[in-house]
């Protein structure tokens, strides 16, 4: 059995820099990948359109063959005539950490509000808000990792009711709360869905740091509305991996003073991943719309070229097995699902 | 300044087996306890009076300064003959685990109902019932380990109309619905508190598996629950450290497929932390309650000997830093607060 379809996008990876990109950035065409949203938090993080294009260049010099739409990082720095030179340079929009939502406001409540003459700029060239969709957790206010994004979501509302015609991504949501509040918006608000946060919950990550990521998988009924919108086939939600490496020795955590890195790495094996993932929950029939097209629609990127990618199902007794890392140049990092099968290979 | 207590009691600490318990069992009184109320899930476990006497013998011969309360694992082997011989022989309570819930029963609603002529003759020979109040996850029914307790408390509910004067200890409670629940009991059920779940919440366990205990540590507003009751000086909420002691290479994740084992290991500092744990609240007047006279009184275990254990507090520059790990034998073991500062030492 094959499945063929439309050149697929990535609309949420973290391709890093220096020796660890090296290793990473190739792995976005291995996965199945044609167009991939890179994220800014580098260090120092992507404020400017210069850094964008510097770093894009860095990307084309690693891997040509794929098409790297850039973002800049949301910053107190970015004033609206930035965001005018961006977007002549063809950076594709801002991200929203949750560092950002505190910056300059006591309660975080009314902080973007700062970023109001920004977020006018960036609806009138027609650039995209994308939102890590958390709060901080803050003890006092019984707010924590379980519930930081849907305290998160009226944010989310306000921003879109003040600007309407801004293009907003809430990115890798994890939560009924947020499915349901993005289902509300109007046609300008999209949101990305992990393949992980699609087979996860919480029990998987407790004790077990690799499955740790932030946000953090929820609970079975969120994977549910996860999986029901994506089964349902809703074109305002499609894939972001937030494919995110990490070297191993953040991500274990030898001793009680560790503290793991958050993220989950899918680049190399994400298209056979979001196959056997979609599958387990009979949504296959929904893969073109979830990896190809939703994305470039929202996004007006067309899959210019035609190119298409074409998954094989492995028959009963082959096996696709997950490689235990990737390793090169003193960099290695370990991928999702590392040592297990998959149903689907990329032919 | 110095605090004094009379001989504290912890009902709830796991003393192993073999050169491991060997390394364990003497930290009891290091760490200010004269009394351990010792649980039974060894390999195998222990479901009988004959066991439990030997496995009494060989933690008095490892030390001899500590009084051992034993227990007996609920396991269809267990008989009312066998509870009326265990009674004799000084056997103190039956611990019921998770995996008991769903023994002989699909649902595991009505899975307790096999064990009620065991019950039955516990409440004659006024033997303690000691529930791991968890049910198993699972996900078609969004069950999973942060409201695995909450889903638990209707049994505890059950189990003391069935049987109102047997005594019942609902174990290391971590929700604000355990407290609720235990509390609107009659004076036969109680509750054991582990200081670490008046410390942590699923902040602190996310990707730190040393963190990773079972229940989980909850939310903040579950956490200020326990803290409540404490500082309440509620008389059926005491102290049970449930200190589980495993190795080192049991507890660190270093690849994706390792299972980290669930457990926090207290029992060398276990007096100092509670002294600093209940400081940070508060409740450094119920210190007294919570490790000696509540838990006694409700255990039926006079402090005979009249025994006192004294704490100081470190003076400004002075500090108690916790060791990185205790060995022995080839045996090693990671403490909690591993290598960070307790404001108090046992004089």
């Amino acid at each position: 059995m094959e499945i063929s379809v439309p050149a697929p996008a990535d609309f949420h990876v973290h391709l890093r820099q220096g020796s660890l990109s090296e290793l990473v950035t190739p792995h976005v065409r291995k996965g199945g990948v044609f167009t991939a949203y890179v994220m800014p938090n580098l260090k120092p993080p992507i404020t400017n359109t210069d850094q964008a294009l510097t770093y894009k260049a860095q990307l084309e010099a690693i891997d040509p063959n794929v098409k790297y739409l850039m973002t800049l990082y949301l910053s107190p720095e970015l004033t609206p005539e930035e965001i005018r030179k961006a977007k002549q340079a063809g950076i594709a929009g801002v991200k929203s950490y949750p560092r950002g939502v505190t910056t300059n406001s006591d309660s975080g409540i009314e902080s973007y509000e700062v970023y109001y003459p920004v977020f006018k700029a960036m609806e009138e060239n027609d650039m995209v808000l994308n939102l890590h969709g958390e709060v901080p957790s803050d003890a006092s206010k019984n707010i924590h990792i379980l519930n930081a994004e849907p305290q998160f979501l009226p944010h989310l509302d306000t921003l879109h009711k003040a600007f309407p015609k801004l293009r907003i991504v809430l990115e890798h949501a994890t939560t009924r709360a947020a499915v349901e509040a993005v289902k509300a918006c109007g046609p300008t608000v999209a949101c990305t869905i992990t393949p992980h946060h699609l087979a996860l919950t919480v029990d998987d990550w407790a004790g077990q740091s690799w499955n740790y990521c932030k946000p953090v998988a929820k609970y079975p009924d969120d994977r549910e509305a996860l999986r029901s919108v994506i089964k349902e086939g809703h074109p305002r939600f499609f894939l972001g991996s937030d494919s995110a490496p990490h070297p191993p020795h953040t991500k274990s955590t030898s001793t009680p003073a560790c503290g793991c890195a958050a993220g989950i790495y899918t680049s190399p094996i994400l298209l056979p991943l979001v196959a056997h993932i979609l599958e387990s929950f009979d949504a296959l029939d929904k893969l073109e719309g979830y990896v190809s097209t939703f994305g470039r629609k929202f996004y007006k990127e067309e899959n210019d070229a035609g190119s298409r990618v074409t998954l094989k199902r492995n028959s009963e007794g082959q096996s696709n097995l997950v490689e235990e890392s990737f390793t090169s140049n003193g960099e290695s990092v370990v991928p999702f699902w590392a040592g297990k099968a998959l149903n689907w290979s990329i032919v």
